[in-house]
């Protein structure tokens, strides 16, 4: 799977992709990741990407040009590689779709996406109508630029791209999927700092370690995300214990 | 303010970190970011920070003693420094509450914030218990690790520290605070590719320039965030507006 983003920060986003699980995909050719500057196609002699906005108000805004070259020499060079399908075209911004699991899945099915990071109070209108097909946020809350807000898209959705994970990191996606939230965990010593861990987990009593697990997912979840719970899927017994835990708080 | 995160990959969040506003508030000295390497602290000769979860599953569990030696030598620096108080130490995970602008306000408030950054299946719980005060999830997707999380905090944190945006960048946070997604930009030139800039933009009359932001804010906001509409405050003539558009659609 390919990935571009169009950014005035290529770098930033390149350093920021390079570690860990997406830095091993990509060193094993399963996904690849360009950015490209956007300033490297403007006309603008003192190499301007934004303008004041019409109508008056804080901030400036970026030029349809320059974005719609750099989109322009992308799709060239993407169609010169044998693609014939117009890729979909990511902008970040608050007044997107809220990004979630479910749309990290579905965007992975797809074999190329590009992305445009947002810079100043936002980008001409016009441009974002002609290229842009779908405006994704992250989440309420306001950044500098969409850089950060791609880099989160790009990871989550590379690690629903098969082959991206190994089997054994698989089970970490899970997250969400049964609208619990996760167990906690422990590792060695089994002693530290005069915690012990939970007894169970040292039993290898696999059937009261799953119980255990369950019940810790449903705690944690009521005190954290309660409104999850009622996508749940709970035994009768697993309900029973809901109950229980909802009558000592 | 101080930004200290605890981190298996310290370049990787101060090269996200050094651009835009939030490279200009750190060279002013408004802010400070430090990304220490947990790595630094194991004893492990082969400096391994992880281990097999206890109860067995997949993935690694970050170790507590690493964690939280490290955790210590912030603490101790930062009493070097004068500080008397505790910073609050926020772990990144998807189990926890959803970061959003309200809590970046909040945030901005400390004087110091310590953030923890997860890799593999997650951390022993007990270091959790012992040194964390928020848990903070981004939104509900999972991520290879806590570094982009942390740094999409520090960010929309940052902005809210007096002194990082100037007056014309303030008005950038207004998003989400009236309930309402933002109007569409435009700026030079008046026509791009047969697109021309709406009239009323070009018109210098203010009370119409307003209204029709506004109403383009409804607009927009039904489209993409109807669940927002509940909690904005909009004049007798707007809800007309918003139930003529309702109507239609």
């Amino acid at each position: 799977m390919k990935f571009t983003v169009m950014t005035l920060f290529p770098e930033m986003v390149l350093s920021g992709l390079n570690t860990s699980i997406i830095g091993r995909a990509v060193n094993a050719g399963i996904i690849s990741i360009d950015a490209v500057n956007i300033r490297d196609y403007t006309n603008d002699k003192h190499k301007h990407v934004d303008d004041y906005p019409y109508g008056g108000g804080a901030g400036m805004v970026m030029m349809a040009e320059p974005i719609y070259l750099c989109y322009k020499d992308i799709l060239d060079k993407s169609s010169q590689d044998g693609s014939e399908k117009k890729p979909r075209v990511i902008y970040m911004t608050p007044q997107g779709k809220t990004f979630n699991q479910s749309m990290a899945k579905e965007l992975a099915k797809e074999e190329e996406l590009i992305f445009l990071c947002g810079h100043y109070e936002g980008v001409d209108e016009r441009v974002l109508e002609e290229i842009v097909t779908d405006e994704v946020s992250v989440g309420d809350y306001v950044l500098s630029g969409g850089e950060l807000p791609a880099m989160v898209m790009i990871d989550a959705i590379s690690r629903m791209v098969p082959g991206v994970l190994t089997n054994e990191e698989s089970g970490m996606n899970e997250s969400f999927e049964g609208n619990l939230l996760e167990y906690p965990q422990y590792t060695r010593p089994e002693e530290w700092m005069g915690k012990k861990v939970p007894e169970v987990l040292l039993s290898g009593h696999h059937a009261n370690i799953e119980k255990w697990r369950r019940e810790k997912q449903i705690e944690k979840t009521l005190k954290v995300r309660p409104e999850l719970l009622s996508g749940a899927e709970l035994s009768k017994k697993e309900k029973d214990f809901l109950e229980q835990l909802k009558k000592i708080k």
